[in-house]
C-alpha cells in the first residue's frame, strides 16, 4: 500500500510511531500498536501504528509522522512510502518471559536493550520490562549483563591509560559538589579521569550545571579525549556524549512510578564507567532519611555489596564509602554559589566550605589507596594547599573553553533575602528537599545565579536574628515565591540548649 | 502562566495530554510527564505534561492539545487558558503499593479504577497497573472489588425483572455463534436476556459483526430498555454502551504483551454482566490447543472456580460449562456467513449446521435448568422445531430496525475459491488460528460477505477432491492473498484411514 506523509511536527521523545487513518487501516487489517513496516527506496524502517480518530489528523491515503520516524528514514512532507505488515520486536517475547519471574539469557537481554536505543519498543512496552525488572528482581548475573549491553549499545571512550579514575555520587544532597573538586586533585597527581557528570532532573543543581557556570560542558566524544589528552582531567556533561543511551530512556519511564530497581540503578552506573574505559571507581552513597537517594545503613549495606560484586565480574576495582547525607554540603546551592564554592577551596580561601573539603580529601585519599598512592590524605591535602590543584582546575576550564577563573569573576543572583533564626539555640535538623525546593523556586538551575547559601549547618551554635541562609534570585517575584515556600516547609529547626546561653 | 490553545488534530485515544513548548516548562520549572491544571473560565481538568522538542509543533506562549482534553474543557483553537501545578493523580501511590506486592483496599481500587474511567494515567502508569495485576496475582477478594469498581464507574442498564439471563463465551473459536440462538430460544420461552457482545478484534467475526449482517446494533441505553420492554430479547453492541469502560482501556496495554491476567479476565467479563443486572449467568469455557483464549483442562477448572465464587460473592448464579475448542463450530466463519448459519437453525432449514445446532440446545437446557425449567433439552428442542425462536428472532431483528429475515437474503462474497482434500481419508485435525488468519485476509469482518465455508470436520470422511472448504471474498485479489496463506499453513490436516477405503 502507498501513502503520502503527512510531517505531524511533533516528536515522540523515543518510540517509532505513526499514524494511519482508520479506513486504512481497515483495510489492511492494521490495528492500533501493530507493527509496519515504513519503505522508502530502499531504506526500511519498522514502526508502531497509531490509529487517528478523525480524519482531520490524517486524512485516508496518507501516513502521520512523528520526528523520529521523518529523521530515521530521511523523508518530508508529502513523499510517498511504501507499508507492509511487520512483526514485533524479538524482544517483546522476552520481556514477557522477565515479566513471568524467568531468569533472562545474555542474547536476550541484549536483543532488549538493542531495542530500547533503537527505539522500537513503544512507551507501554518498556514500561513492562522496567515493571518486570522491579517486580522480579534481577539475579546479579543479569544485571552484568544489562551493564554490558547497555554500555556496548551507546558510545564508548577507548583510552589506552591505566589506572583510569572515576567516581559516582549517588545523589539527591543539595551542594555536595566533590567532582568538582576531586578531579583537578586526582589530575595534578598525574592520574586520568575522564569524568562524565550530569545535569539536574529535580534538584537545584547538577555537576554539570555547576561546571557551566566556568566552561563549557557539551563536548563531543572525541574532544573529550582530546582535553584528556592534554590535562588528565575533564568534566564534561554526559547527556551529549551518548553514553549507554538506553539508560535515559529507562529512568524516563521509571519517573512515572517514581520507582527504581536496584538492578537499573547498578547497571546504570556502571555501564556509564564501561563506557568511559574507568578502571578504578569510587562510589559514594549518602544515607539521609530525607531527599537522598538511600534512607537507611542496611539498604546502603546492601547496594555497596552490590557495587562490589559487579564491579569485580566488569574486572574494575570498585570502591565504596557510606557518607553522611542527612543535611546539605558545602554552603552554596545553585550553579553558581557551588562553583564559587568549589573556586574557593581550589584557591584556599577563607570563606571556603570546610566540610565539603573535608569530604573531598577524604574522597581523594581513598582513590589515591586504590591506586597504591601512601599517606593519600596528606598527599591531597598538600596538592591543595600548594595551588597545584587550583592551577590544574584553570587547564581543565581552558580546555573546556572557559574564561571564569577566578570566585570574584562569578556572578550571584542580584535580588535577595536573608532568612533569620526565629530564637537563639542549636540547629538540630536541615531539611534537604525544602532547601532545594526553595532554590529551584528562586530559579536554580535555569538561572545558574540563583539558589540559597547557607551560614550554619546542623549543630552550628545560632543567636535569635542570626542569618541563617540568603536566597539569591534574578528576579524580586521568584524570591517572594520561595519565601512563601520555606513559609509552608521551614528548613531549619532551631532548638534551645542551655550551653547557647 | 496564560497559554494560547493550538489544537494538535490528534487523539490520544484515552490519556489526557498537553504539549509545552520547552521555553515555558523549563521557566515553570515542568517536567516530562508532570500534571498540570488546565483553567478555563471556571472549568479545571488535571493532564499529564508532554514538551515539544521543536518550536514548529508547539511554539513557545502555545500550550498543544489532544483531542480529549478540548473535548473535556470545551476549548478550540486560539482559546487562552492558565495553567498550574498539579499533584499527580492519588491512584499512583496504590499501583505502587501493588506493584510492591501489597493487597490493595477498596478505595484504592475505586480510585484506579476512576483515574483510569477519566483519562486521569498516562500509558505508563496504566501499563505499571496491568503489570502489578500480572505479576503480584490480585486474591479473588480484590478482583471482586475491581470487578465492582469497574461495573460502578460506568453506565448501567437496571432492570425490575427477575431472572435476567446473560451468557458469555472466552472467545477465540472460529464459527461458534451461539448467542444469536440462545438469545431467541430463551426470550421465546418468557425470559429476560439482555445480551451485549463484542465486535471482532483479531477474529473474522465477533458477535456484534454477524448480527449487524441482519439489524443494527449500536443504540444507547435507553432504547436497549426499550428493546427488551417489547422483546425480552436483544443483541446488541457492547462497546456504544459505556458499560465498565475501564476495561477497553486496560485491554489495549495487555495487548502490548498479549497478556491476561486472570484477574482482569474476570473482573472485566463479570462487571459487564454486573453492568447490565443479570441474576443467572452461563460461562462457556471452550477448551483448544490452539487459538481458544483457555489451552488446557487443568486452567479451565481453575477459571470454572474462579467464576463461580466472585459469582457467589456478586449475588448472581453462575455456571460454567467447559467445552469443546480444538476446532470450528458450525460451518460458516465470517459475519454473513454466520448469521447465515444462525438462520439456518432457526429456520430449521435442513442446511443448518448441526453441531452448533447441538450445542445451542445443550446451553440452552443448562440455562432453563439454573432458572428451574425441567426437561430443559426437551424444551429448546420444542421451542426451535415449533418456530417460536425463529418469530421471536424476527421481533428482535425487527426492534433492532433490522430489514434481513430470512437467509436467502443474504449476500455472500461473489467472488469463492474451493479447497479440495488432497487425499482420501478421515479429517484429523482444524487449525482454529490458520482458518481465522485465511478468513480475515479474505475480508472479513470489514466486509460482511467475506469468509469461509466449511463442509467437514474433525471426523468427516472425505475423497480425494472433495472440497474440504469454500473461501468467499468481495475481491479476487483477496482470494489470491488468502490462498496463500492456506498454502503456508494448511488448516486441515486429513489422515489415511483404512475405513475409508
Amino acid at each position: 500500500m502507498k501513502l503520502k506523509v503527512k510531517d505531524m511536527d511533533i516528536a515522540t521523545g523515543g518510540p517509532l510511531v505513526v499514524i494511519l487513518n482508520q479506513k486504512d487501516a481497515m483495510k489492511y487489517d492494521i490495528h492500533h500498536m501493530d507493527r509496519i513496516k515504513v519503505i522508502k527506496n530502499k531504506k526500511i524502517e519498522t514502526v508502531v501504528v497509531d490509529i487517528a480518530e478523525s480524519d482531520n489528523a490524517v486524512p485516508e491515503g496518507f501516513i502521520g509522522m512523528y520526528e523520529e520516524v521523518l529523521n530515521s528514514l530521511k523523508l518530508k512532507n508529502s513523499d510517498m512510502v511504501s507499508i507492509s505488515l511487520a512483526r514485533k520486536p524479538l524482544s517483546i517475547e522476552f520481556i514477557k518471559k522477565k515479566l513471568d519471574g524467568k531468569r533472562l539469557a545474555k542474547k536476550e537481554i541484549d536483543q532488549i536493550v538493542w531495542d530500547i536505543v533503537h527505539n522500537k519498543l513503544s512507551e507501554s512496552e518498556l514500561t513492562y520490562f522496567v515493571a518486570a525488572c522491579y517486580t522480579n528482581l534481577m539475579t546479579l548475573g543479569e544485571t552484568l549483563l544489562l551493564t554490558k549491553a547497555m554500555a556496548s549499545h551507546g558510545a564508548i571512550l577507548k583510552l589506552n591509560k591505566y589506572p583510569v579514575i572515576d567516581k559516582h555520587c549517588i545523589g539527591g544532597i543539595p551542594g555536595n559538589r566533590t567532582t568538582m573538586v576531586l578531579v583537578p586533585i586526582i589530575a595534578a597527581a598525574g592520574f586520568t579521569m575522564p569524568k562524565t557528570s550530569s545535569r539536574s532532573i529535580t534538584s537545584p543543581a547538577g555537576t554539570a550545571d555547576a561546571m557551566e557556570v566556568l566552561a563549557k560542558v557539551t563536548f563531543p566524544i572525541k574532544q573529550m579525549k582530546r582535553i584528556l589528552d592534554k590535562t588528565n582531567g575533564c568534566i564534561v556533561w554526559g547527556g551529549s556524549l551518548n553514553l549507554a543511551p538506553a539508560d535515559d530512556k529507562i529512568i524516563n519511564v521509571e519517573k512515572a512510578l517514581e520507582i527504581d530497581a536496584e538492578s537499573q540503578l547498578l547497571a546504570s552506573i556502571m555501564a556509564k564507567k564501561y563506557s568511559v574505559s574507568s578502571t578504578h571507581i569510587l562510589i559514594d552513597i549518602p544515607i539521609g532519611s530525607h531527599g537522598s537517594k538511600v534512607k537507611s545503613r542496611s539498604e546502603a549495606l546492601r547496594l555497596k555489596r552490590s557495587f562490589e560484586t559487579i564491579g569485580k565480574k566488569l574486572r574494575k576495582r570498585v570502591k565504596v564509602i557510606l557518607t553522611d547525607g542527612s543535611q546539605p554540603i558545602g554552603n552554596g546551592i545553585g550553579p553558581a554559589l557551588e562553583a564559587r564554592d568549589v573556586l574557593w577551596i581550589l584557591q584556599q580561601d577563607k570563606r571556603r566550605p570546610l566540610d565539603l573539603e573535608k569530604k573531598c580529601i577524604d574522597m581523594a585519599a581513598e582513590i589515591f589507596s586504590m591506586v597504591g598512592v601512601r599517606e593519600g590524605k596528606r598527599k591531597a591535602k598538600s596538592i591543595l594547599e600548594s595551588g597545584k590543584s587550583y592551577s590544574k582546575m584553570k587547564e581543565i576550564i581552558a580546555a573546556q573553553h572557559g574564561s571564569i577563573f577566578h570566585s570574584e569573576q562569578i556572578k550571584i543572583g542580584k535580588f535577595k533575602h536573608d532568612e533569620l533564626s526565629p530564637k537563639s539555640g542549636i540547629v538540630a535538623k536541615i531539611d534537604n528537599l525544602s532547601i532545594s525546593r526553595a532554590a529551584r523556586i528562586a530559579g536554580a538551575p535555569a538561572d545558574k545565579a540563583s539558589g540559597i547559601y547557607l551560614y550554619a549547618h546542623v549543630g552550628s551554635k545560632v543567636k535569635k536574628g542570626d542569618r541563617l541562609f540568603t536566597v539569591y534570585s534574578e528576579s524580586t517575584r521568584k524570591i517572594s515565591f520561595a519565601r512563601e515556600s520555606l513559609k509552608s516547609m521551614p528548613p531549619f529547626l532551631v532548638k534551645y540548649s542551655g550551653a547557647t546561653k
